[in-house]
């Protein structure tokens, strides 16, 4: 497969953990979005909203949207399965990916960034206050979540790793680069270091990416 | 199955559609979100994210985000099926349904229109061009994809109602409450004349709902 995507996409990222444990050779195009390469003609003709990732199976149209890959991947691969069997299993996992997917990283992107700083003329530091109010907003409702549900595991849902866990580990690693305290989560926390020990998720970190600031 | 939601809130819209559309006998319990019904201990009890809406599918827990919900509809109930069959035109659906639900709808809810304004000090009308310029891009995206994708048919994808039509029609009916101009969207607007002429959406609108002012 052949995926257009950026070393910092939260999305991307999701889609990269799926296909490294369902063991699907890909190919990563990296967009500089600092470019604005997403703009760009030839990338607005594979996805009109100019965002990552777009991804091709074969000789089939772009797929576009994370949970939505995640599904068709799900739908059309072998391997390991990322939604557990029983739907109300299935329905809880899907909810704490929406809960980061929907509710949380849509806020937080650079388009709504540079809105607030273009349009309202609000300069970078209290911006991010707007971006910081996302995280902890998410964080909060992953953390009473996952620490009170019973259906919590030593993942997500259960003992498994599912869409849940790739839309929370998306959003961890923003906590470090964004500086946002985590201190509040440790239930969040325990699943995003059992998540980060696994290879399919290491190798599929945003900071070992081509383009990606050296540490 | 008895609901939680409210007149205007869109998600609750779409799981109201879904369940007309599949003959599911339910009951909706309206919460006052301008009284703060959604934060109160009794709900946040069934909802940490105090949001709207959840759903109750006899004993089980509550089923939280509606596009979980709607997944957990389509894979548990009978009747007439909202997603396609075929894997591309099921991740064609869905990535569509997510342009609203994830990328669009998220970023003009009340929790986001009320931190602008409190936080920044916005006044209501300034608030409101954050609001408007979300309601803009996730339309132009919709219509851009359903006027050139050779996916579009009656509806969103070919000639049934899917996922992605609930999406659209959730936003489209925000487009008269705060004033959005539909004129450049005339894909969209064909497809949500359709939608709004079947019964299962006209009973499910949100101005057909308790709670909703009398026009």
């Amino acid at each position: 497969m052949k995926m257009y995507g950026n070393w910092r996409s939260a999305a991307a990222f999701r889609v990269r953990i799926a296909m490294n444990l369902k063991g699907i050779a890909y190919e990563e195009i990296f967009l500089d979005l600092d470019a604005g390469d997403q703009f760009k003609p030839d990338f607005l003709a594979i996805n009109p909203q100019g965002a990552v990732p777009a991804l091709f199976d074969g000789d089939g149209p772009p797929l576009t949207q994370s949970l939505a890959i995640l599904d068709y991947l799900e739908e059309t691969q072998p391997g390991v399965k990322l939604l557990p069997a029983d739907p109300r299993a299935r329905a809880r996992a899907r909810s704490l990916a929406q809960v980061v997917a929907c509710d949380t990283h849509p806020l937080y992107v650079p388009r709504v960034r540079n809105f607030l700083m273009e349009h309202y003329g609000l300069p970078r530091e209290r911006m991010l206050d707007f971006l910081r109010h996302a995280f902890t907003t998410g964080l909060k409702v992953l953390e009473q979540r996952l620490a009170t549900e019973p259906g919590t595991g030593r993942y997500c849902q259960g003992d498994a790793v599912s869409h849940a866990d790739l839309c929370l580990i998306s959003l961890w690693v923003g906590t470090g680069i964004f500086g946002i305290d985590t201190a509040p989560y440790p239930t969040v926390k325990r699943i995003a270091e059992e998540l980060l020990a696994l290879d399919a998720v290491a190798h599929a970190h945003p900071l070992r990416q081509p383009g990606a600031p050296v540490s």
